[in-house]
């Protein structure tokens, strides 16, 4: 089935670029919903990104402490990365580059998870989460992005989980990332 | 701790309003980074969401089925909605109100599982997960968004993972939904 055979199909008869950034655009189309009425969609367009899960050898994962903006506040977040609108699609590479960037590690052993859209209602976003075992220290780490600043901690799940508490741990993909962890412990036993 | 006192605290020295929408507001600000330097960030302003797990009594969860622009295909996804900027802080009723509106059932029966921020980077979006069980019909039900076209459909946890696989459950409330499921089932084993 093709999408315009879709009954709840949206046709696009015009778009307009509202604003032009370095980490997203915004877009605002003009669609014609199933009944024939016509409406407006706001779009944030982002070139997607990687969440990485990395777990050590002694049952921990490694995390980022550090600022955000958007939420006022430090967070600590696994790591991750965006995709350059150049990169193409070997989320592997980009995922290998955020964690000698951010941690200093690399892995021969990197598997896809699962990936899903950030927020579907309004932006394009896509992250793709990637489990990372089997840590190896870079014997060229890469600097890190001019702009960041952060710093690495490693945590059980019961410390993660505490984390969570305290309001520190609080975004989609971490979040996701330790009922991830809970649920393969949950079936180890 | 104050947040000022934050070894990576970016200091706001300037702001811009981008762009004003329905959905969201995008602001640029200019902020001083930790080593003195100056630097824009590009924030998505955005009032937050619900998300709504709603388990029936015969063990499957509710999902609806709808277009979404921004991805330019369908989805099947938990239902969830916007809070309105007057809303307050009740989010139990703004679930509340999206259960009737999207699936005309209610609850005495709503739990508050978590919290997380959709996109940390660029966004303040954040959304409020509920489970809800014990469901029954509204007596009224309100109506749909006018510019809403969706229908419902129950699925077990297996069917939702087919769906995963499809494509149509691709958004990160749902794959967090259907984790949090999975984890469910194997800690009553």
């Amino acid at each position: 089935m093709s999408e315009e055979d879709s009954r709840y199909y949206e046709e696009v008869i015009a778009k307009k670029r509202m604003f032009g950034g370095k980490i997203f655009n915004v877009d605002v189309e003009q669609v014609v919903l199933p009944n024939g009425a016509s409406d407006i969609r706001e779009i944030v367009q982002h070139h997607g990104a990687v969440g990485i899960m990395p777990f050590t050898d002694d049952g921990k994962m490694i995390f980022v402490r550090q600022w955000r903006s958007p939420l006022e506040q430090e967070t600590l977040e696994i790591p991750a990365g965006k995709i350059d609108s150049d990169e193409g699609s070997d989320l592997k590479e980009v995922a290998l580059r955020e964690m000698n960037e951010e941690l200093g590690l690399t892995t021969d052993s990197l598997e896809k998870v699962t990936a899903f859209f950030a927020s579907p209602g309004y932006s394009n976003e896509k992250l793709t989460m990637f489990k990372a075992t089997n840590l190896k220290k870079v014997e060229n780490k890469r600097p890190l992005d001019p702009d960041e600043f952060l710093d690495v901690e490693k945590l059980s799940l019961d410390e993660a989980k505490a984390q969570v508490k305290k309001g520190a741990i609080c975004d989609s993909k971490t979040i996701y990332a330790l009922t991830y962890w809970e649920l393969l412990q949950a079936k180890e036993k």
